[in-house]
């Protein structure tokens, strides 16, 4: 541990509630880390090579990092992202100099979660103890290089230090799930990481490739047959096969969180008018709403938990899309409504025993106003943890405070990460503890619960919640 | 007073605002309560019988409880409610069952609102100090139980003891208000209690029987004819019976608070068509939207208060609207939008002397972007307290922090308690003068009030504030 | 300074934080003031005349003040508005009697922004160390009135004690700017006034007059042809116009931000039928959403940064409006949305490295959820200050809560004061500057940014942020 980082950061600024928060923590900081839902490549873990360096390792892929020097005016081939096949062909960044771009530019992250994040990782992995700056940037970045290569930087090495219980990963629905199965039988690998099933791109016609995913899907599934039916069954295929590699639940991101029932024979029209390229936007978003509800009904079958992140217009600016492709920091939220858009399906199968659906919103204001409302009545339904832009101390204490007077503290999800960053998996966990812990205190100190309870409710939100939230 | 409830509880963790607050809440703490809106049955102080058990006192008819009970997977025949005709028969709970339902799952309720007020009920009414919990809960029961037989545990006499000075009631328009009445002429008892107009089953043709409940309306009224106009008369007369037995006040609960002015021709029509069943949705949108507007016109002669609570999708789950009624835990609130639903109304009577309208919201985003700056303005409009989910210690808070930097602490309806729950009146003024105090402490010890204003306005949000909202 | 004004005001409650933030306040306190969007007559500054009297000076332009009162019952006349012409004549208020009702009402200012102005100003200004009440009114009234007649109390000795370093105004694109160039001229004024250009009566033919405004734009500019060729023209020249007297920024206010781009064609002949009158009113949307990507399009060209200030329903009375004029305190606030409405916008010029555009939301839930990603992607796109309604201790706290976490702090506009009330502008950049430093102070105590890191950012905020964003 580094002198750069306060023990006591983030439990709260009034000494009465940080004494009890102090407390809180310790009980907690040291709990294995239960990851249910990111976007870590599982084949890292498998082939467990060392990291290249310290700019391909925290800046190229986190565009959480790329966005905002992007902001400030340094162009994403500079931080760098591959320009895609039929761009201009610039060569990818030399990672020394985007390194001095980050170091030098550190005062954009000042109070950012990333700069938090980065802080901790910095200190905590690589013993860092001061701010990054222009003119240390050569040294940090020499410092990290030269335990990039020893063993304990290695991913597998790190799993283990990092106290990772479960690790569930994002997977495309035609993955053959190799890598999972790999680390499966590997002896020499005990962690569980755990696929997640990602429909996406087969649900909603108005997907890019729509059609080409669905008859690969078809083919993936080995069913023959080029209709609704087939398509439905490919699908339950899908799952099946993911549900025998381990994974526990489906994840759903989408722009708003509309379901409706159509039909079965209006849903087999639809999908025929949608291969033949002549469905309606209105009729691709009933299809698209209508298949949401379908996965409710397969996880009632097959008891994949789901989870739906709602609210982000993807791909906001068409030119970086053009020339850089999907996830690079342009992915800009929206409002979202989830009582109306919802209904459908929880009438259809809200009160299903078998049935988990967790909402995940990045508009903040549906948290007490609608999710937790209904999370605290259907109990199929629960609370999503403060995800993305909203994954950071401010807005994960708006979390608490929003959803606690409402629904308790035992609707919720627990903590996920979401994170590609594999190295930033502690640092998060951490954070959201932190916060918790600072809010529980606050509580006590309030009158509003025991101390007792919040010793409690510190654990369970680490360990029980998500274990139920996700049938661990 | 009891050990489990923290004296200091809720005025606020740093320890200068806690010492300003304890100060200000000392001077408002044993102030009579005015609670000019909420839902207890008035019959039950005119028989003034002694409650049945723990679980009916508590359980059954809260569906702030029996919501989160629900949610972690009981059903509601477990919890009290009875399963409506033409439903599977099932019996009622067994109270000591059900209690001990509540009592084992006692930390759902950790940091809730609910949880808040049953620890103030437990601990002042029946000397409670211990955490319910599987283990006490047979104790417990036979301790609350063993009290209720008591005298000083009478609906009167617990009015009395709660020091209530005024306690409004929510009526049909076509109660005859006898139970009122005989309070009223009961020279035994002193208390105020007022019956309030709650027309919102009589204005909306999309109303579950509406046709047939303007008929039974116009016969109470005893009006001639079945048309628009005799439709007003038969309003304008119940109001009239209401207003001569002590009414202040209409409420007004609706999804969105969409007002129109139709033509008086229109409107006949649209009732016309309503009573044939022929009126199409958006023309039943308008004519509910109209008569909203014709309540504020009623306003200006006889001088009802309107109170507007809107954004709630009533009855969520069909189901379990089939099965066990309304008002069972399933109503969950939506976005609401006030500026320029409400601005017909405002335009047409909005600057009348003799209006005035409190605007309640689910949607807090709504407080300080629109109902302050419209009560900022406006003579005729009020902020509504903070209600249902979000009469709560934090959202408490956040309302404050919403609405004064917009619109002052004059320009609010009052602490309104809304309950069924009679027990948990005193609780939860208590809570919101706790929270109203802790953020007076807040703003004296940040230097933005004197103290000597701070001290005025305590007292002030409790007795001269409802008290000019509902022209008392 | 004076005793009614704690020194340490708004830096924390808590100890810890405010000891922090009491630090970096000293560091700032007394730096210039950088002003780059306001709406202060420049001729005021030419003529440097005495203020009037107290109750003009404060009450009768100030709609923050005349709202409040006149929600409490008091009529627009009293407080000092003229009936327009074709009113009922009413007279001016008498001020003495306008300065009673103010004080005989300031419990209706406890704890809103115009009330912590005006003790700011009253004590530094005129050395007033009480609450003003009923009683004190006249002597309070005659305090302030015996100093307006001095030298210090004129507007250029103000100016220059302010410490301003920079003053916008707001103009008309068909104002002559002679004020402006008066004062540039005038070797005994030092101080920097520029002009920025508000075009929106021009711009959206749902605008008051847009035919007549068109039509005088067009004469102004000298600009031959009445077509949308020449209207573009003429835009353009009166750009060039303020670009040449000092102007750095064009000002767009509007109730949706909506942008779209129209091929040429389309918009001329839009433009046409606006001018016959025959325009729909989706095109006239439509041509006013082209309008304000227009105004981008300028800007690649002759650099003036874009302040859009969105979401207000302006004149939401028009019986006030009729009666009073506009900005007599009833525009009330809105929903917004970003995302999807500036899209159009950001696709055509979002890139453009001349462009700057400032997102300013009266809906403080776009500030995280839109506004913050927007600027943390875009090199274009800056966030705005807390604005109007929400320029006030708590919102502009919840401002920096919620965008810090996703976009840091120089993503910002800096502080805007946005004042027609001179004498306030200390008060307000001190209350941001106040704001801001127990923000840091808090995330310095909790661990978030080492105290250096927060020594640069409080300093930065005043000074790097604002001339980085207005290109100063």
């Amino acid at each position: 541990m580094n002198s750069i980082l306060n023990p006591d950061r983030l439990l709260g600024s009034d000494s009465a509630v940080r004494q009890v928060a102090r407390g809180l923590y310790e009980s907690v900081a040291k709990l294995p880390i239960i990851s249910p839902h990111g976007h870590v490549d599982p084949s890292m873990l498998v082939k467990n090579e060392p990291f290249a360096n310290p700019a391909e390792l925290f800046i190229y892929f986190d565009h959480y990092i790329t966005r905002l020097l992007h902001a400030e005016g340094f162009g994403l081939e500079q931080l760098g992202k591959q320009k895609l096949a039929g761009g201009t062909g610039v060569q990818a960044a030399n990672p020394r100099e985007t390194w001095q771009i980050l170091c030098s530019n550190w005062h954009l992250f000042a109070g950012t979660a990333s700069g938090y994040w980065l802080t901790h990782e910095f200190a905590t992995l690589f013993g860092i103890d001061q701010t990054p700056s222009a003119q240390n940037a050569d040294r940090l970045y020499d410092t990290i290089a030269a335990q990039l290569a020893k063993p304990h930087m290695l991913p597998r090495a790190l799993f283990a230090q990092f106290n990772i219980e479960l690790l569930a990963t994002t997977d495309d629905p035609c993955d053959d799930l190799s890598a999972h199965q790999a680390l499966a039988a590997d002896p020499t690998f005990s962690g569980r990481v755990v696929p997640t099933f990602r429909p996406d791109l087969y649900l909603d016609p108005r997907a890019n490739n729509w059609v080409a995913n669905v008859d690969r899907l078809l083919e993936t599934a080995g069913v023959a047959g080029r209709n609704y039916r087939a398509y439905i069954e490919a699908i339950e295929n899908r799952r099946a096969y993911f549900v025998a590699n381990g994974a526990v639940s489906s994840d759903h991101g989408v722009y708003e969180p509309f379901t409706t029932l159509l039909a079965q024979a209006t849903a087999a029209q639809l999908f025929d008018q949608a291969l033949a390229g002549t469905i309606t936007p209105a009729n691709a978003r009933s299809f698209a709403g209508h298949m949401l509800t379908e996965m409710a009904r397969m996880s009632t079958n097959d008891g994949l938990v789901m989870t739906i992140h709602a609210g982000v217009y993807r791909n906001h600016s068409s030119q970086t899309h053009a020339n850089f492709g999907p996830d690079t920091g342009h992915d800009i939220p929206v409002r979202a409504e989830f009582t109306n858009n919802l209904r459908p399906l929880l009438e259809a199968y809200g009160m299903h025993p078998n049935l988990t659906v967790i909402l995940f919103s990045l508009d903040e204001s549906t948290w007490g106003r609608e999710i937790a409302p209904l999370a605290g009545f259907y109990p199929s339904v629960r609370i999503g943890a403060p995800w993305w832009f909203l994954d950071a101390p401010d807005s994960a204490m708006r979390y608490r405070e929003a959803i606690t007077d409402v629904a308790g503290f035992y609707r919720g999800s627990g903590f996920i990460d979401d994170t590609r960053a594999f190295l930033s998996i502690p640092a998060r966990h951490d954070m959201a503890r932190r916060v918790d812990c600072a809010y529980l205190g606050r509580l006590v100190v309030d009158g509003r619960i025991t101390l007792e309870q919040a010793q409690q409710i510190a654990v369970d939100l680490v360990v029980a919640v998500p274990k139920k939230a996700f049938k661990l």
